[in-house]
């Protein structure tokens, strides 16, 4: 595929400076990137590259002013990045929808129904009274079990596993390896020291546009009729645990080997960092930023607040306190003499 | 299905206090339970829901004695949460012993034995020399390798993975993504930098009633002969990471992401929540409790002790210091004042 | 199998002390060897068991003098403990060796093909434009991608799952349910408060001699002809968490459950432990050392370092520090007391 810099700017309403028919056949970052190909300038940091690039084309933002000689073709646009995203996007789909079709042995349980442009890869399973849109992917070696829920545009990756009656929505993606709906770890100790399986019957609901990351693993709610549920827009990173009973609010972003234990609430707009851990049964307000490897062991009620440390707390307070640790030995010290002094 | 409250109450050999004739078909929460549903009452933060429920009945202690009019049917036992416990597993059995036979294609090697009541999905694969017992449900996608042993109604779930001769025991259950098996992370280091496998040789043992999460790994034993073993009635949860020749004792309780190194012997009836680390080689004494993301570096030898932090120690110590660290750059500020003083 | 102490003294160049003709059939610990099993003695900490062992023979350093009378035969070799992983990876290649073949039904898409001597298992999947090597083992219910690369010598175990355009070269081993290519986690966020996916179009290269534990998940890059990249003779164990657009350097082990965020350049010969969690877009120099849950929140720049806490720094300055943290509820007294008399 081959398109003239003028084409691609009218695709993105941009506005062509310098030469618009040179012809771009890929995309590429600005200091790398070679004659035939495209690419974008959003970090005022990659500036300097703008002048000594090789890219046929650079996207920039429409208020931008060179401070020297180009050679490049600029096309200005409202967000060079969002532009960059969305051609990226209209690249992969030309690849991504030519998997279309059913390839053998794959097995549809009974009672199941799938949409049209269905891709249903080899060793791919689909138990009974399942019910599947249109233009849904299902890789290879992936296992939807009995009564699921699948909506449209949705794709589940090689090897990802859905236990019985899970939900998701249109355009959902769920990643190689991800297990959804796997029994809640809920276990009456008994008299004698052992414990006995609480019976977790519920499932696990994806609204729509919700990302699952490779080998993340989300239970299903105890009760039956109860969701575990993941609301729209959320993404989750690769090797997460998500708890029976979870909530996880609207457009919520948490990053990988992060784990939410059981019966929390998330809000929406939150920002959770890797290797974060939250305990159960609590509330995390809206927009709630968790650093890196935070402990949350308390509700969160204010919007907004940014924590760190664990169990956590306000992120500059525990630096702030952090940096006094590094001196403790000279505090201690200091303080030993003082009283030998008094 | 739909029973009425004296047979329920037959069952549980509980007392009924009100109707006894009205129907039940479902199980639910206090709060949200509706007239054709059971419920029950254990947790006395929530005796408030009793005199409002519209529960078709409601499971008590037999020394309940209700402040007001209740509508609501009681159904009076020893301990209504193991009650509950009781029906949903009841419940859940009428469910899931459904899944018998064998649907094809699936693979069974060579001098492999299955008893009865056995169900085999679509695309499970077990090797050769492989020997299992009754009542046992392997799932589609999943890999039993050669010479393994299941033991009697145990469970092996979409996509788990069990290397060369694993052995699991009766009542197991293994969650979808779980391997069991894999090679140990030993790698003997070399003169020019580089590293040299060291083969992994032994093998996994699951005892009777113990369960394994999604996504967890359990490695093999570094010598021929050798096991990985999970004793009896030990429950683990998703993500966990068990290293080669580790010992974990009878009806332990380990939560999700938790990581025990190479070695190292854990004890009986032990407690670690989520995000714990253990470094290899040590023992942890019975009855031990870690709370989340503890970091453990040496044995562990009283027992019933509760740790917490990284390196790991008393947790009431642990926190009496982290609530003056939090207060670190008052104290230097403090601390300076007097130096000034003196 | 059965061999005479000095037919396996000619294989390790080792000299023989003792009978040379007693038969050897299998490996044992120095405590637990029977008669017929090899032993070695490598750790001076064991030195006692080498007067009281029933092991045949055992192999030990070639200047170790007993101190009282032996009953076993010696091996005299140079390094013991590297004798004996060579014995386990020759008799481990024996027993491995024999898988060859393939495995019926099993997927192979079109223009792909494999070298000689393959095994390909049951369920296994493989895409179109595959080029496979000599001497591989695809175990079952595994995918590989279309337009793979496989070098020889590799082994792909049941279940793990390479995306579209991964390339692993010559020796490696990947794990059951590991999985290489997963999108990287790229949003971009939205004036609306939604997030865009920004299409992950790269891949992953694994070098040759490079091992992948369970369930790790390895993300590809973000950009078209760009790699994730492990390289040569580095060994990664279960699951851990590598982004998109991560360099692993040669040489280097990373333990279980570590996570590197994405862009992240790590050097060679660095040894992470387990739990270890680092950020995106920095460096860590040749010969870095990371305690276990350490988190790195900036680059490294001086080889060498061994690094503990969150955010890490010199482990020897935090444990100094840790030391006085314990005794900061005495410290606050002790201030206290000091303000009182001033």
């Amino acid at each position: 595929m081959e398109f003239s810099v003028n084409q691609i700017a009218q695709l993105l309403q941009g506005e062509v400076e310098g030469d618009g028919e040179r012809l771009i056949s890929g995309l590429g970052k600005i200091q790398e990137a070679k004659s035939n190909q495209l690419s974008f300038l959003s970090n005022p940091k990659y500036e300097q590259f703008i002048y000594s690039t090789q890219a046929g084309a650079v996207m920039v933002r429409k208020d931008f002013k060179p401070e020297k000689s180009i050679d490049t073709t600029l096309i200005k646009v409202e967000d060079p990045y969002a532009s960059f995203t969305v051609l990226l996007e209209e690249y992969h789909k030309a690849l991504t929808y030519s998997k279309i079709g059913v390839e053998e042995p794959s097995f549809l349980g009974e009672n199941s129904t799938v949409g049209s442009d269905i891709y249903r890869g080899a060793f791919s399973y689909i138990g009974s009274n399942v019910v599947i849109g249109n233009n849904v992917k299902i890789y290879p070696n992936s296992h939807i079990g009995d009564n699921c829920k699948i909506g449209n545009n949705s794709i589940i990756y090689a090897g990802a596993k859905l236990y019985e009656g899970t939900q998701i929505g249109n355009n959902c993606i769920v990643h190689s390896g991800a297990v959804l709906g796997s029994d809640g770890f809920g276990f009456a100790p008994q008299e004698d020291g052992t414990y006995k399986a609480i019976p977790q019957m519920g499932h696990v609901v994806l609204e729509d546009n919700v990302s699952i990351g490779a080998n993340t693993v989300i239970d299903c709610a105890t009760f039956h009729g109860d969701a575990t549920t993941i609301k729209e827009g959320t993404k989750l990173d690769n090797l997460i645990q998500i708890a029976h009973n979870v909530t996880i609010g609207k457009n919520t972003v948490i990053a990988a080997q992060t784990g939410i234990s059981g019966s929390t609430e998330v809000g929406d707009n939150c920002i959770f960092a890797g290797q974060v851990g939250v305990v159960g049964h609590i509330k995390i307000a809206n927009k709630t930023t968790l650093a890196a490897k935070a402990g949350i062991s308390r509700s969160i009620k204010k919007e907004g607040e940014v924590l760190f440390g664990s169990p956590a707390y306000d992120i500059k307070q525990y630096l702030s306190s952090y940096a006094v640790f590094k001196t403790l030995p000279d505090i201690n010290r200091r303080l030993r003499e003082l009283e030998k002094k008094s």
